[in-house]
């Protein structure tokens, strides 16, 4: 019999995960605080339902939320998961928050015969958009074969990490080194144009060593490079992961100098009222607050 | 007329690239205090000379020393390179030195009708073995042309940055990237490890996303990860250029916090006596700190 | 008609501040999960009493728990203070926590006529003992009326910082600088040692000039200094107090980049192992772990 | 026979200094490349002179200069003070100089008979002006006897750290402290004004914890605090002196990462072209990056 699928959060990257299951097919029962969210689903064809309901009649409950005191709630409250669920159900949380929080989760599931699996998203909304998003996941190998339809319906790259709480780890060790690199990138640029060096020459030096990232190559190509800073990823995004990475670090007494420093810099970007524009826009950020020319490169340039 | 070449400076590097030169048919005039890496090169075909020498004798001179003192000091001495160079001699200098000093060595020069060239030298001392060096070079044009043959006797790629000046700062900006991604990774893996996840899942998203980079790739993939960490480039190596680049971003008023941290944490690696092993390193070094497991890839494992 | 006291929480300072309360003739219901330090209190006059009985018959409750995860439980559950507390009732928590959540707490006190002080204490666990602690008191006017003879009997200095909220605020902000101080003291040895001056010479020009700060000359000159390591703050207690720091100052928007390298000095401190000595032998860890002899005075030495 | 004392360099610090000097008697050789300040010196009945005339005819030759590149020229330059002095002659240099080159400078003086002192100044240029300077001296005893004269007429406090060296290094750890503690009252009073505490409240508690410090205490109290940011030690001289400790620190193989973050926050600063402000300035500079009020306290105000 398959799954029935629930699908609590429809927010910016939510909503157009939802609409893939269903354009894939499976049949889903939603919610959400904004009415819209859920009618523009409902038009789709899911059914609108609230928590317990979707607790009892779902096989497995997919959540994607701010943070986890959202994911708290819905799980342990009186009318939420826990409480009204089947055994044998699976609560898969897509939203990135503390792996603590998920690994409470997970005990708190198992000792009532429910399992949790984590499952963040990777890559930007556009992506989840037209369901290329892609997932770290943790879960037993049981659990992983029942979501991994879902996530072939709302993605093209799926990491099974290991157990529950290795999906949420893996995204935060990723976007800290994601979100790091921006921020050297930031700073190498803002050298670069202080040292009144040609931005090409340098971008092409820099793409042809040790030096070259994906942040470089991809994100400030297209992005802040050629002066578009409208947000695919934003620094207060970033900001908030980096938060994550900070707080885990310190839980789980790994010192990471260089993320604490990092995390100063979007903090600093966040405080000047930066905050809304795309985290490449970070080049922006210190080259403004230092008096630099911003790094722009001319019309027609692609990295090679 | 062919340029006459004088070579000064025949340590790790200096020699292999000297001896590159004699390979490609360049006659050379050579100097240095060690007396062993002057007679090898004699043994090949090169003709010791003093300094003054080389410099009344050959219209290219290439300097390859450790600092801006060694630098300055043959180039500024009664016996040394200016005082007895004939005008329109290059003075190219290889080394990787404050960029201040070859501003003024350059304005010098220019007093006397000589020109100077900066070209530091990119990748490993393995590449300057087999002529594979990569070069970022600031001269004039006309300088420029003059060089190049020599460049291409010794490496496969250079990068004509701009006038003199620019190959040392645009060398400051990229190993800062370098420099710092390995420590951006390192603290990655030690929370990787701390976190008790799967080393070759953790290796594989971040070759897959945006985290991706140049140094996880080739220099972690190929030293630390694999146990290996005899240097290629030494940890008291990436810190000397990290001070170059705090040095030079003070001098420059460009504010740099990560490059700052990443600095401490070689100065940390240095003083607790790991300065001599390969800068891939620093994973390792970050983890026996903190009590971590060292990451390790099991025997085969290639990146993808 | 007098407030009858409640009092949760007897850990290593509550216990001594229980203690006092009852010598100077107070009445207190006490309640701890460790039955040995309620027989402790119940032996000098203390009736124990579980969490819902404290809050039907006491006017005051003092909470005085290890950080905001276990206030919030008592506080909140439903057999907790605010569920069975009658109107007028104060809920006095004397922990350091999170101040976002004390917010919380106030916001839900005062929806049910009840009211939160917070207080947190300063100094260490030998001033609790001798009833010689200093408070930073966020309240009403009227509340901080009520809860004074309270901080009378267990402390000799009493700050009344403005309205509920700002006592915690406080301590966050004395507590960072005087965290801090530790580190850049201990930085300042370090550099101080490897230089190879005098110590003694170093700390009379260090007391003598605005570098002279409340750590050197109570704190380092009593402890570290004299080889005394054991703990009247831990390292660890410092580091979580830079945790809370940190977190509100991310939270509030402030950029505080020295924060934050202190904080990770301190986790790695943690994470070498050497997180239950004194707080300032962080001087010591410095040089511990970059091989510099430890600062010591001669026998005999005082601060001038 | 009394010293004759050269004094060279008379900027805003060394033209009071040497102005001491003639008033308590010394009679003074005097050198400056800015013709004013030695028209004032001679009018007062001080000798203009040559550096060579002064090296020939001074037997303790005072420097006050900007950094150690005027040091190294003065002292080795052939018409220099080494290659003129007669044997026995002292060198006191006062300038704030990296220690290493004051080292080099002793050795060579040694190997002509003559010896180095390095005596650099603390406190603000008022007290300069006041002769109230205090002095941090490397000397051997003999040369501290005949330097002591001299220094007694210029200030109030002498410190005798130890030999040659010792001097400098001294004033790098104090400066450090002193510098760093700026930045922390800084980040402390933006986090304050940010929690919307009373700046008052605040700093009383502050000041009565082992958080006080001699920055918040006589500094901030008397400047940023009451609105005043006129300099009496601007930030780009702390700065100046930051870049000397972290320089030192490196050659010295110390990890100072707290000295590191404050050296980036002052680079911001100046890069934000808030340099030329008084150094408690800091506090504004924070503030006004991350749109903080500006902390004040109310006329009448004073520390307590």
């Amino acid at each position: 019999m398959a799954d029935k699928i629930g699908f609590i959060g429809l927010g910016r990257m939510g909503k157009s995960m939802a609409a893939n299951l269903i354009k894939k097919g499976f049949v889903l029962k939603v919610h959400d605080l904004n009415q819209t969210a859920v009618d523009d689903l409902a038009a789709m064809g899911a059914e609108p339902a609230p928590v317990a309901n979707i607790a009892r009649n779902c096989s497995i409950v997919v959540t994607m939320l701010p943070s986890s005191v959202e994911v708290e709630q819905l799980a342990l409250a009186a009318d939420g998961i826990f409480a009204n669920a089947r055994p044998g159900t699976i609560l898969m949380d897509m939203s990135t928050i503390d792996p603590l929080a998920t690994d409470k989760l997970a005990r708190l599931a198992a000792a009532k015969g429910l399992s949790v699996v984590d499952a963040p998203v990777g890559r930007l909304a556009e992506h989840a958009d037209r369901g290329e998003s892609l997932f770290m996941v943790g879960a037993s190998d049981t659990d992983f074969a029942r979501v991994k339809p879902l996530l072939d319906a709302m993605g093209t790259t799926t990491h099974h990490c290991g157990p529950v709480g290795t999906g949420g780890r893996t995204k935060l060790v990723n976007n800290y080194v994601a979100v790091s690199l921006t921020q050297v990138n930031a700073e190498a640029l803002a050298l670069s144009q202080r040292f009144g060096l040609d931005i090409t020459k340098t971008l092409q030096v820099l793409l042809g060593t040790s030096a070259t990232n994906g942040q470089l190559r991809m994100n400030f190509a297209n992005k802040v490079l050629v002066g578009d800073t409208t947000p695919g990823f934003t620094i207060d995004l970033a900001h908030k992961d980096m938060s994550l990475v900070v707080n885990a670090a310190h839980a789980a007494k790994v010192p990471m100098p260089v993320a604490a420093a990092v995390h100063e810099s979007y903090s600093l970007a966040r405080a000047s009222q930066h905050g809304s524009i795309d985290f490449s826009g970070m080049a922006d950020v210190v080259c403004e607050l230092a008096k630099i020319d911003k790094p722009r490169v001319p019309k027609g340039w692609t990295p090679v």
